[in-house]
């Protein structure tokens, strides 16, 4: 035999796996914030707020009535019960939106509605099922048939809120309740961060658009879809921008021509030891992380990563280029939705705000047997089930084969499995990383 | 003492209490679904599909290699070990996208790339890292290290999907593992149901609109914009259409004057036992639906209910009016939230196909006592705790003060605590039904 080269001769065996704690870390430093604007309250709901937001009033505003019935002192109803019901000068009606008229001194009530102010003097509200009205020596009269707590059925002025609390944090996602807090103090225009724009470039000599009918030796580029789908899901703004080129220098032309289009890069494929995997030779060529001392944003182009110790998906890479976080992500699709899910979602959560961008994470029971260890530490599609003992459980979804796509709309969570030379048995308590 | 008239004497406390499951029933027997239409696939994330769609090609549509290597003859490789190679005579090399031109006949092999076919005769691909390559005898040949499994690394042709094997059901949420399968598939375009759009109106003389300053005795409108994102949170599209006038006749008008612009009606406030709750007056006027045996929505205009055993928002109540569902919601947002979340959600679910639109029940052990009993089930609000040990525990929030609007937002579940003369005390197992 002659000449004999290793496949690995090239270098692109050479690629040192970071755990997937370091590249988040990593891709975390090069996410950058979006700039913030205004946005109608209308359209505040899933966005994330860009600053603080205080309460602009106290609240409620007054002493509001919790029902309908009759504002009492409750001292004079002390010794009331239906037989011997409490007789009470009915000296005023408050409605909502009026205001009390006459302050309700001892021997009197008056009769008000849910959200109406409670009239000085009044420390109570009796609701009307226990009352009854009447006239008595020619005046209007409530009795009142049951004794009444002070403060009873009575919102108090600034129960809730102080003037200048807090009332949602820089970065919170607005759900309805806080859209709710925010119509209350009078918010009808909300700060909250820009979408991220997300270019997304598809790499793979096999792949057709989604409306091309199947030819020999090709499939449908099914990745740009899906993680334009996780995009969206997550706040951000996703632009298909198709294939990549097959050569090194072009795909970095391409990536250049995204200019300011883009917050963020996101390729699929091209990542692996291929022959043609054009995206891992352009990685390559760029200055390591390792390179630089004291990364920031502000450093020159730099390769953040080109392989981390996690499986699916481990030629997951990332890289700082032009200004922006290049993420490239394994063509295979549960390495690819794996790979978003881990380094993708947390860096959009972050250009948004989010203080706290990671995965929430649970512990859960395995409620199979997920067999083989791995090298790596696996992150194992999971559905989870809530028992009827309040115990959490983790069911594996086809987690032996990452390219199953199948399995991917029913992952509820990923489970962690820890690298080792044998899996993990059923019953044993895991980590999962919750998906949303 | 002269006349003396009870409270209720007009009728307004002859109210009949039905359950929550039934309150559901009826109004899911209300919910029309809303018409289906075309979406692009970019466009498809986060709707209901309207129709079963249907693997379109078995998939995979050939046998693909798992990874880059070599496709061999796994019987020529029994021996093969790193101090004794099998040479392999290397007859072909194979792209994604590529097809192979020959055949891997005994003692040769092809290289092959991720994704490519797998040229007939060959049964597994080693990987590139396992091989190395030379020049023996004046031909291209790979040393093989170590000895293949018949199937190693290939993903033979059908094996995730048949040809007409159901990809995505009707009424199925589309998640972005469902868009790529969609997009696997050739849907460019997706069946999903229409949004259902839901016009919003507030009663209450006390409210201002959001963009106003405070006025005495007078408060914002906190929930349409809060009804608004919830809506929008499961689908819908919300119509602000402001404040309901004063009386029964003119409410009437106003809601009829809808017409085809919604699909289901929402009101907040003026469902309680006050002197100026039009909307409980209007529905009060409108034929029961016990009255109505075998009701459907073929029959008139019905009040569905106007009371349901439930704390907080036991006013909340229903009609069928002009064709369309009508939900009376409580003005209290605790109340009006709890109202919407438990009865209109399952309608927007419903109307977008959704074969089961009732909330995921889960037990959960509850982390505080909650106190005092109450003659109509609680729905208390809950944040999830998720211990160490597997087991799921549920925060109550606040739990005493439906009016607390602060919690709105943390709320995760709603803790179901049966009715009853006592509450619940800590560490007890509860059903806690998730919000989304």
């Amino acid at each position: 035999m002659g000449s004999v080269n290793s496949g690995g001769s090239d270098g692109r065996f050479n690629r040192r796996a970071i755990t997937v704690d370091e590249a988040q870390r990593r891709v975390l430093a090069a996410a950058a914030r979006t700039a913030s604007g205004h946005v109608p309250l209308a359209a505040a709901g899933g966005r994330r707020l860009a600053q603080q937001l205080l309460a602009t009033s106290v609240w409620p505003p007054f002493a509001r009535a919790g029902l309908d019935g009759y504002a009492v002192r409750a001292a004079d109803t002390a010794e009331a019960s239906p037989q011997s019901p409490a007789a009470l000068r009915v000296v005023d009606t408050v409605a909502a939106g009026g205001l009390a008229l006459a302050a309700v001194q001892p021997g009197t009530a008056a009769r008000i509605m849910t959200g109406a102010p409670v009239p000085p003097g009044a420390d109570a509200v009796v609701m009307l099922e226990q009352t009854a009205e009447g006239m008595a020596g020619g005046e209007r009269t409530a009795l009142v048939k049951a004794a009444a707590r002070p403060g009873q059925n009575v919102a108090p002025q600034g129960e809730e809120f102080r003037l200048g609390s807090a009332i949602a944090g820089p970065g919170e996602l607005l759900r309805p309740g806080h859209i709710a807090l925010l119509a209350t103090f009078g918010y009808a225009s909300v700060p909250v961060y820009r979408r991220p724009r997300v270019a997304i470039f598809a790499t793979g000599n096999e792949l057709l658009p989604v409306e091309a009918p199947l030819a020999p030796g090709h499939i449908r580029d099914s990745n740009s879809a899906m993680v334009a789908a996780m995009i969206r899901q997550h706040g951000g703004e996703p632009l298909l921008c198709g294939a990549l080129p097959d050569e090194p220098a072009a795909v970095r032309e391409a990536l250049r021509g995204i200019g300011g289009e883009a917050d963020m890069i996101v390729t699929t494929g091209g990542v692996s030891v291929g022959d043609y995997d054009a995206m891992a030779l352009l990685l390559r060529s760029l200055p390591r992380y390792e390179e630089v001392p004291g990364w920031t944003s502000a450093s020159p182009e730099t390769l953040l990563f080109n392989r981390v110790s996690m499986r699916p998906g481990s030629p997951t890479s990332a890289a700082w280029m032009d200004g922006k976080l290049v993420l490239a992500l394994s063509g295979n699709p549960g390495a690819c939705f794996t790979g978003f899910e881990l380094l993708g979602v947390p860096a959009l959560r972050a250009m948004q705000g989010d203080p706290s961008p990671y995965h929430r994470k649970v512990h859960a029971q395995l409620a199979r047997e997920i067999g083989k260890g791995s090298p790596h530490d696996r992150y194992v599609r999971v559905s989870l089930q809530y028992g009827e003992d309040g115990r959490l459980y983790a069911d594996p979804l086809a987690f032996g084969k990452s390219s199953m796509t199948a399995s991917l709309a029913e992952a509820e969570a990923l489970a962690v499995i820890p690298s080792g030379s044998s899996g993990a048995e059923a019953g044993r308590i895991v980590e999962a990383w919750l998906l949303t």
